[in-house]
């Protein structure tokens, strides 16, 4: 089977899976796992930030990172297509009492200046904004790279209303890869960032919350209260280690055969092969003779997995476990569908 | 003073209050108050539902209809000016726990086709969306009134995605009048309504839920739980039921006189005033030479009150305490301000 | 019918409808309503506090001062048979997200250093204990009276721990009656404080919540994300101006009249006449041959209205709606059915 | 040093890391990590239940199951010092919406009808009651085994009013090795139980919410929300399938040590040797001339770790990395401190 629907299917390298073995841990709930504080304080100063927290997941990250920075029953704006208001279960107005407006999804095509026209300023009459989300890359935009200046202007207006920044970027890596920003230079333009060590950088399990000092120990609270709280938890820290250190470079390769996939397929007019700049390939079928639900049952017969977002939209998603093989398999197999 | 601000600071009529204080009054918290019971049939039955809650506020009407039709971590959709996500201070999210993105605002001019590709349907990864609001007329819109065929192609959008509707009828009553459509016509298109007999109607306190006679069952608890479950609370329902029989007709009045507010008004290029419809007159002074603050306080020490909606946003709204005399004083003031 | 279900069934005096007929208002949400205003001040005045906010309930002031005193997902003390984790729907943990843990109901008879040991001060792991609530008089205690010496223990105990204290007092005024204890001795107890103008007093909707002028000013926001926000409720407030003059003294009368049903009734063995010491009789039949529901249907046949609390747990409730007539013929009915 | 502040601190064997190096694993999220699936059909069969989720900590698994038996604004009964009330950051108030009572803490000296007397039924007046949690061992019990013919009992009270029971059973494992009840018997009296892989058992990280099939589905969307869907679990799970293999039967030995460091310090007047049943000494210093801190300080200043649980309260917890020296150790130190 070549998986294309998510690069969460990874499976740990037989090398991330020594690194595991051999990790030194400790009770984490006490503080006391020494490879959990060494991933944390790694991530940190990687975004230039104070300090970080391990999540099991990168849902918990960015619910944490949201319930720090609004209150409850106050406002949180983010795109309408945005992973923290569509695939993480209501929990932000559920778990952390956040009201919610979003601007129409444009993928990483952000405009600041729409964005500052919905800010609400405190007041006793209207719901207060206190913060903007955006996600850096865009799963639902087709993974694309919200540049770095937009994302400068953005942080102007931020600051002009007195707003916090949170990015979801559980494929912040992809940016960096794509873009060559320093991951410093896009931490030090939010308040607090998700990130993600089990997508594209293949660790089993486990995302991380990064933000100032204050912010992480009241983090730790809401980890617990979200159950959280893991104990000896360095052996899941271990292989987020191992990743950092070896597949953040290695996302070229990612983005190298998403492109061919999306080449090899732009001549059935599903696909802009511009417009893929990371790992992730959507298929547009409105004008294509097949539906998402029959290309991805055909796909799978001839072993081809891929994600069927909507009536007509499909995501196709490189990663670690998909080669070069793969991609030709792919190619082979999705051609042929929409012949 | 003539007190454009808003048609919410309008007094009972000594009439309403003769009503009142003549009214049969019972404990509510037991069902045993015949003048609520009277007037929660009444408006049950002017928009053909089974049954109707009298709410001591059009926010806890709006938020009780709310959690009727989406459960805790399901999703409400909305224009991002709804009243319900702005001006009820967080309350669906923290209170109901729901979870809410919203389409541009625009107003009275809804597109069905945009909300309906924001629908999510019900499933494990996506929150799934379960209702839709909309609010007649409306009143960051400028008062605007929502086509009935609009609101019947939305309909089917719900219908065909198995979403609930709700409406945020606070100045309905508006759009009846100016619309000349029955209130039973809109009210066979909601599965919820609120109406709000404090606002254009004139009664002191007072907002009413509407619904199937099941969902009012469930309000009531809901009712209970938000507080507002009280207990002589005819003496207010008879200012309602004597505005109900005295105060709908006469919104053409006011409708005139905003008209001729925005006639006055429309060579300084703040309102086009053919877009005013009902009792509602933005000024949108984006092109003024004075800025909302400033013509704000300017016509306070004039004797004329206003609204200030933002920096370049005035609102002025007519209602049963602004005669003719009264227009004529805010038209003289505001055009020396704006001149 | 002798109504005895509970004080909240009184029916507006003529002279207090004559005081809401004539009462002067304004839109409350603009803080405009001059007889609220006059009516909070009393009221904050009465018990040595700098501010207080009128309410439309008494479950929604003591849910606006639990959310005042006691953070989302932190705890609050109170007894088992409290009315604000009792009677409240849920409230204190659904809306204000407060976790609650209780002590063994023992209506007014409580330890405070049973209470103590109960605490838990901040930390990481434990849930901090965060504010104490008690009942004044105690509505399942029987309208038990909390003594004062005990009050103060209590506040020692709170201000030992850093915690806020505080009181549902709904029928405060009869224990200020009772044991003839001034109103701002037991103001200056607590943080927190709410009143109830509607059981007792007779006014037809109303209660008011008091605490530190920083306090009330938070309460308006929740009280208008509640849905407690009222526009002209100085009709309302007049009642409250009223009730407050003239039916504190005569609470003396309803306690007359409560001590003569129980000692008519003590000789059953169902109640004991020495407890009863405001205005209300609970009737503990456990031992008697006639069950709570029985009771209460052919008390009903007779034109007696009571509550059942429970399979063997009935409760009368003396009022301004019973005069001594009334109590004549209770005694008549419920000692014929009890014999 | 030797630990014995609590059972969470045990590192994974060396035979666990071979078990989760070896691990066949897949994305969880789509249900596909074989491990994961395996290890929760092999603890819902040892418990006699349909289905099983894992968790990564035990809050989460309590949390979820308290979810799935109590909507928001309804009631939970618990005892004081129930871990779910206690120690798990106010999660069932704050993300449940659950409002709880307690009964007085007595450990697992339950009283079922005691408990009885709480419950209160549906009603539009009163909290209803939906569930008891009862937790086996109890933690702050002392480590108290609660009598299978009570659980019965309790069963019985719960299904007079129709109530569901949870059963926090981090600790069950010691309760079925110490009255040798098969956990079956237990798992049948329940609704839902919560059992932990990391303390007792010695996995690093991990807990399993067993129940109905119907229930399990609705806690896989639970999980998601408060951000416990992870992906290639199954490297955690392998360590508890090892557990559930190879570290139950062997508590018998973590008893013992406890009943040996119990019966060395019960001359001390500080444990009563005959109720140390289980893994957790707690020693009452009330009597003795050293207070928890500085008792604490002491034995850590000779390699001691012992846990402050109050001014004058201490835990100890025997578990997988205390071997007999440890003991030794321990005994000797904590009675040179006490002496």
């Amino acid at each position: 089977m070549v998986d294309l629907r998510s690069d969460t299917v990874t499976r740990p390298t037989p090398r991330m899976r020594e690194a595991m073995a051999a990790a030194e841990v400790g009770d984490d709930v006490y503080g006391e796992d020494p490879t959990i504080n060494a991933l944390q304080a790694e991530v940190a100063a990687l975004f230039g930030h104070e300090a970080a927290l391990f999540t099991p997941t990168g849902s918990m990250a960015n619910q944490i990172a949201i319930q720090l920075v609004v209150p409850p029953a106050e406002e949180l704006l983010c795109d309408a297509d945005a992973h923290v208001v569509t695939y993480e279960v209501g929990a932000a107005a559920a778990i952390g009492g956040v009201s919610s407006r979003t601007w129409p999804a444009r993928g990483a095509d952000l405009d600041p200046d729409e964005i500052a026209a919905m800010i609400r300023p405190e007041g006793y009459h209207a719901v207060p904004t206190r913060a903007i989300a955006v996600e850096q890359t865009h799963n639902r935009g087709g993974g694309g790279v919200i540049p770095l200046a937009t994302l400068e202007r953005l942080r102007s207006v931020a600051d002009d209303a007195g707003l916090a920044l949170h990015c979801d970027g559980a494929r912040i890596w992809h940016a960096h890869v794509a873009d060559q920003v320093p991951l410093a230079a896009y931490g030090r333009l939010f308040d607090t960032l998700s990130v993600c060590l089990s997508k594209g950088l293949g660790a089993p399990v486990g995302s991380v919350v990064i933000g100032s000092a204050e912010k992480i120990e009241k983090a730790r609270w809401i980890r617990k209260r979200m159950g959280g709280g893991m104990r000896q938890a360095g052996v899941l820290a271990a292989a987020g280690q191992y990743a950092l250190r070896h597949h953040i470079a290695r996302l070229g390769d990612d983005h190298a055969r998403a492109a061919r996939l999306a080449s090899a397929l732009a001549p059935f007019g599903v696909v802009d092969a511009e417009a893929v700049r990371t790992n992730i390939v959507p298929l547009d079928l409105t004008k294509a003779s097949i539906d998402a639900p029959s290309l991805g049952a055909a796909a799978r017969a001839e072993g081809v997995l891929v994600s069927v977002m909507g009536p007509r939209l499909v995501r196709l998603v490189t990663h670690l476990d998909v080669d070069d093989a793969g991609i030709v398999k792919a190619i082979d197999v999705l051609t042929r569908i929409l012949s």
